[in-house]
């Protein structure tokens, strides 16, 4: 039975990693770098010596495809390689070696599966550099322009096109017209529950929409000793009410809902001053649209209403919006039974991060497979995965690519004939 | 009968506020800068001009007395002439002259009253150059050392006795030892109380205390999306549940109770970032120690509740603690006495600010007289007091002070014999 050579993996994740490497641990390799480069370079490299067709697109995602034994939209795994300024060894890294991985396993057994097996990475998905975020992906499904990403600015004020051309991947593939058989991402969890609850594989069955509102306040600076309480316009007041209301909002409406209150700024910002201007930054998400525009209503409403009680102007600005995201139920059964049939511990839950596999399901049948992260730490050079659960992630991508992909068979030759299944 | 000259007063105040006059509007007279030596001098040579014994003492207060037909421990008025840095006319400069107006009105009118009257003005009482504020008044009445408050740094790191020998006024009068029959300051309010009812005239029956707590939180930061409800420990949600605490403590308690939480500091202030680390703090002010003490028990121990509940660690810092000053019950009525026999709109109420007077009160029946701020702004080149109420102030204070240092005679000489009562 064809297996993936968990040494290997790890070997390779460790390669990659020493590529950008920051000197206390951790990585940084900011999308179109010279590190970036680098890693771009290291890993198309692999995809060749795997015999793997190699196609650069013009935002410069770059898929690798080990053909089946029938030509078709090919079934593709894979994420990103870029990183944040402070990143770990394993977001997106993970996925795409772990892809290249079972290929490999497969080349080594003399096998093809039916279907062509892609491995890619999406350029700019942490958009730590360049906005917005998923950028590859989202040109490669076809929701955002060729056009307009190679005209963003990144935050040196140089644009994605004259970077992509600079490290030599402005490449001819088009965008925005491909087909994709099915599309599933192995990912670190980023979060804590994985972790928490001691379960090595995670079936995740969408992505949270994501609603960010910023508040802004505006009453009157007074002093904190003279003005009685009847006599206030305090804007610290109703941005606390909201801060608590968000919290309680979020634990009400139970299931995956969270709420973050994660900004928050006084002016004059003095012990003895009412503060007069006071903005603030709500983060809600849900897997649910109804449930979340619903949550959204309600916070709206309550800032209005605290804000006013308390002669309050206010205002809100939308940060961000995205709609939740629903996985392929097929998908999601079919990491929960291939979890299974390899006795590991499987659970359901949403993904709090955005993904690329989120822009892939827009177009094609698409889910994914998350592993723990240790104590949940994400964006952070301290970013953990246990070799064990790396290995058995990878374990279940190779059997959810050979059912997605069809029979896995000796390899005569690509996209011909076939002998006996194998697995 | 006496009166004050309602022009005069209003232009003394306008000529002192030349004296550091900022460009916009407003006055700039950081204590013991040059500019406060030349407001004092200019102080100083007007209190010479009304044949005022001149006093200078080891921290710099100056007290210049207007002998009483018997000698004895003078019956005192004044305040101070430093400002913060954006102050206005007002502040201080007020009292003081007004003082040394009511001193001008009995010279014009030949009349001495029986107990010596005494004007002061206080060193550093704004306290925006050196800590503590009300230093001179407190060196005066002996609960501060002087070798303490001489050895001083200010913001620029030199001391206040270096300051005091390089405009000459480290003078050479006792501190700690005075004798004042009893104090009464002449003072805008620096609050909207007055302007907002329309009452020209404030009987200030005490000073707040205040307690100022600050208060650190340390949770774990965190993904926003990722990371369940039930598994976070938010920093700032303790510190929202505390602030909306702070203010529910305050309308219950009543009375002239205030809090306020006005500065508040997130860590790292992203969006999407549970907050880690947050502080803030909580000012309370109450007239009536006991209640101001309760609240402060109450406030710890719900900050605690709080910060355990979600998993915080807390640690609460002191940064001030002052008890409340009562001022004495005959002065209270007697500014309101005086404030009616005026036909003048009168009321209690306390100070929630600081002032020289309640340093006095420790040695001295001390009092305070309060004038409207219009929109009750303070601290503020925009401070501003109609004209009428200036002169309405003084007229009471006036009276007070008659009232205090006994009957006003034909001055003879000093402190000796007497005529008939004029006033």
């Amino acid at each position: 039975m064809v297996d993936i050579d968990g040494a290997r993996l790890l070997a390779s994740l460790q390669e990659l990693g020493r590529i950008g490497a920051l000197p206390g641990g951790g990585v940084c390799r900011l999308a179109l770098t010279d590190e970036d480069k680098l890693g771009r370079d290291w890993v198309r490299a692999r995809m060749a010596a795997l015999g793997m067709e190699v196609s650069v697109d013009g935002i410069g995602n770059v898929v690798g495809t080990y053909a089946g034994t029938r030509p078709g939209p090919p079934v593709m795994t894979g994420s990103h390689i870029d990183t944040v300024r402070t990143g770990g060894l394993y977001d997106g890294n993970y996925g795409v070696l772990a892809g290249l991985e079972v290929v490999q396993a497969l080349k080594d057994a003399g096998l093809r599966t039916e279907k062509p097996l892609a491995v890619a990475f999406f350029t700019n998905e942490e958009g730590a550099r360049f906005a917005p975020d998923m950028m590859g992906s989202l040109v490669f499904q076809g929701d955002l322009a060729l056009e307009s990403a190679l005209g963003v600015k990144g935050i040196d004020g140089t644009t994605v096109a004259e970077n992509l051309e600079r490290i030599g991947y402005a490449g001819s593939a088009p965008v925005g017209a491909n087909r994709v058989d099915s599309f599933v991402e192995l990912h670190i969890e980023q979060g804590p529950v994985l972790d928490r609850e001691g379960v090595t594989i995670g079936a995740v069955d969408g992505v949270q929409g994501i609603s960010w509102t910023r508040f802004e306040l505006t009453g009157v600076s007074n002093h904190a000793g003279t003005t009685p309480m009847r006599m206030r316009r305090d804007a610290g007041l109703p941005a606390a009410r909201v801060a608590c209301f968000a919290r309680d909002l979020a634990r009400e409406q139970g299931g995956d809902q969270v709420a973050t209150v994660g900004s928050m700024n006084f002016q004059p910002n003095l012990v003895n001053v009412i503060p007069n201007r006071v903005s603030f930054t709500v983060d809600l998400r849900n897997t649910d649209e109804s449930i979340l525009a619903a949550a959204e209503e309600r916070l709206w409403a309550f800032a209005a209403q605290v804000a006013d009680d308390e002669g309050v102007e206010w205002k809100r600005e939308s940060l961000a919006r995205f709609e939740p995201v629903r996985f392929d139920p097929r998908i999601i059964d079919l990491v929960e039974r291939s979890a299974r049939g390899l006795d590991l511990p499987v659970r359901r839950l949403p993904s709090g991060a955005g993904h690329d596999a989120q822009m892939l399901a827009r177009m094609c049948p698409a889910g994914m497979i998350f592993v723990p992260s240790v104590g949940g730490l994400s964006h952070n050079v301290r970013e953990h995965t246990a070799p064990d659960d790396l290995v058995a992630g990878a374990r279940v991508l190779l059997r959810v690519l050979l059912e997605l992909a069809g029979p896995a068979t000796a390899a005569a030759s690509p996209g011909r004939g076939k002998a006996g299944v194998v697995c």
